[in-house]
């Protein structure tokens, strides 16, 4: 297939990691739903046979995108760090990451829409994605109410849910409205206000 | 163009309300962007040319749809009423009332992912309903701290963005996975945390 793709491209130039920004790009433009593997090669600069080489299927690019996003964030951030203050601290980084790749952030929340019904593509993975993102910060709240660090009356597991739901819910109106709308020091109150002692 | 519709439909029954419904059930399956009037004509038992009688285009249809269901909401909910601790209590009724019409909350959150953009039809009006829901949030805030009823430490306008932002990331959560995620209990938790009295 490699053969048959023409264009005068040299092999090493048409890479896996080309298609994956590509497909970011189309996806923070049209959608998963709106876009095709076509418009992903174009932008590519490869032909559609080409890029099928690589992603037989729209569903397999799809997967290969979130999972190459999920494993960036994680080294970067560390956000497998033994639950406490660091994982927190973590994902306050990560948020202060976010905020300078609106793009990125753009395509999660919209895949994390569309991907609601149990039928689409990525259903499964936001369903372990989340599942994953309330356990790590649930471990961490829960050791902090151990060690006296949570404030009376804060519930380890509605902390987790909120703070979780917290950042995705602020991730849209910040996007929509970015001027009226500081998302890293929202997320830090929120914190100080279940934390005794500031993050 | 009324009289070329064809197809038999009594005049009375090809509705705009109608086409409202069919609009959202199209926008919750293929989002808006993946949606088209042809489809949301089939879906209503009507002909293109004679939804284009009621909406000549795809933006008049969506304005139509989130208006209407704005204008719902407010209405029976009473969001409208004077800043205080009733306004929050309304917020939590709309909570209660979205977690049984889980077809009109997709279609929110897929829009309102979609609409981030500037360009996209939606994006004034998303702009401005988070901004009215802030600023609605925010009056009941500091009218309640003036009261001494907010918690020390709590800034009534970070409790309005986190409160806006918590039921938006909530309703992601709930729909993608609603057995792991209490939404409306979520909600009150987080209230329960920044005032004095319960809610």
């Amino acid at each position: 297939m490699r053969a048959a793709e023409g264009g005068g491209y040299p092999k090493g130039r048409i890479r896996r990691e080309d298609i994956l920004s590509a497909a970011v790009a189309v996806y923070g433009e049209a959608g998963y739903h709106g876009s095709s593997l076509r418009e992903v090669a174009k932008r590519a600069g490869i032909t559609h046979a080409g890029l099928l080489y690589y992603f037989p299927t729209k569903e397999a690019l799809l997967a290969a995108v979130l999972e190459r996003r999920d494993a960036e964030d994680s080294e970067r951030e560390q956000l497998d760090a033994p639950p406490g203050r660091d994982v927190l601290a973590h994902f306050i980084a990560l948020a202060e990451h976010n905020v300078t790749h609106p793009g990125i952030v753009d395509l999660y929340s919209r895949l994390a829409a569309e991907a609601v019904v149990p039928d689409h593509p990525a259903h499964d993975y936001f369903v372990r994605h989340y599942r994953l993102a309330r356990e790590s910060t649930f471990e961490s709240f829960r050791v902090l109410a151990e060690q006296g660090e949570l404030r009376d009356g804060v519930d380890p597991a509605a902390a987790a849910l909120t703070f979780v739901a917290l950042m995705d819910g602020l991730q849209v109106q910040w996007l929509t409205d970015p001027d009226e709308v500081d998302l890293v020091a929202t997320l830090r109150h929120f914190l100080d206000s279940v934390l005794t002692k500031p993050l």
